[in-house]
């Protein structure tokens, strides 16, 4: 049994989605953070940095194993399993590329257009132009390689269960904003359907539920 | 041989590192990045999102393997190579994820906060002041997280190599201006000083030589 804690955010949807893909058992566990329970101590023996998702894998090698960042717990589950993630070669090395190129690129960016455009306290025009920008040079890149490739790393892969979260939510919104940047997006928009159309990827993005 | 694209940045200088430690045979490709020399179009097709560093492995599996994004190559040199990054269990989670805090948090936000104090065209106190507290947030995770730990995934791994050429750089201007978030980082110093000490971490800090 694998015990999840998530939210209804973009990197805590990665994880529901590669568990709802390999069909392990889980429990989920849904951290408010909107009420500040990612700072009990009880959470953060298991995400020393305060942030979900995490896990913990109650059958791990030699006992339980807990993992926090997204990234890592997708590298974890499909190392566990032996699905979405090749075990050599250039595929390995072009999914883990395209993972990390989520992590430290599109993940951070759109964060942080979001900041900007929605919660900052002040309305600073350079900076949500800076990261609406630069997430739009991000989904160009995307769509480029989606021109060649039915998924980001050739086949489907836990590159594409990190970066659907978030480009599922931004696309239309960012290339409204930046159509000179993005370009026309038919790449992105075939592969969002695709993805929207796999029974997995459906059910990990509706969970924990959309609060309200 | 190894075929490295790098440029005087900590991304970089992860990956040299990394050819220091394990001893691999390697030639260095500067791409002046000052001089737009990564939109070169030889250098987008091994490195897409126009970033250093990126390799190609001509000894790679099956034929040459390039690879892109810091996090990425470091992971493909660990399993090339066996070292640095354990083969599985709790002890491969704990390099892996505190290399994902390092891609997703410690490399994004140092890198704003740098931007918004040194580069944009305008100062804007809430931007820079975002970006220092959190840099100066994560330092403190960082510092908790070496009370117990020798090195950052407790043995020496491929995490401390993504780390510390961000932290090297950071570290005493945000202490300076985060006293009260970073606290007194006595772990971190320690930390710094056994990395620094190591041969393997001076040579890779220095390719490329710093430009004049």
């Amino acid at each position: 049994m694998i015990d999840l804690y998530t939210w209804t955010t973009p990197n805590g949807r990665k994880v529901s989605i590669m568990l709802e893909e390999v069909g392990l058992p889980y429990t989920v566990h849904p951290v408010d953070i909107s009420n500040g329970k990612q700072f009990e101590p009880a959470f953060l023996k298991i995400s020393p940095n305060n942030r979900i998702p995490a896990i913990v894998d109650q059958d791990g090698e030699g006992g339980p194993v807990s993992v926090f960042e997204s990234g890592a717990i997708l590298v974890y589950l499909a190392e566990k399993t032996g699905r979405f993630l090749p075990a050599s070669g250039a595929e390995r090395a072009k999914v883990l590329e395209w993972l990390m190129w989520q992590m430290s690129g599109i993940g951070p960016m759109m964060g942080q257009a979001s900041h900007f455009a929605n919660s900052a306290p002040e309305q600073i025009p350079y900076a949500i132009d800076r990261y609406i920008s630069e997430s739009g040079r991000l989904i160009g890149i995307l769509d480029k390689q989606l021109a060649d490739n039915a998924f980001v790393a050739g086949e489907y892969s836990i590159a594409d269960m990190a970066i659907y979260p978030w480009v599922s939510v931004g696309f239309e919104l960012i290339r409204g904003a930046k159509p000179e940047i993005v370009g026309d997006g038919k790449n992105t928009e075939r592969w969002l359907k695709a993805m929207a159309d796999r029974p997995g990827v459906a059910a990990g993005m509706a969970i924990p539920p959309a609060q309200n």
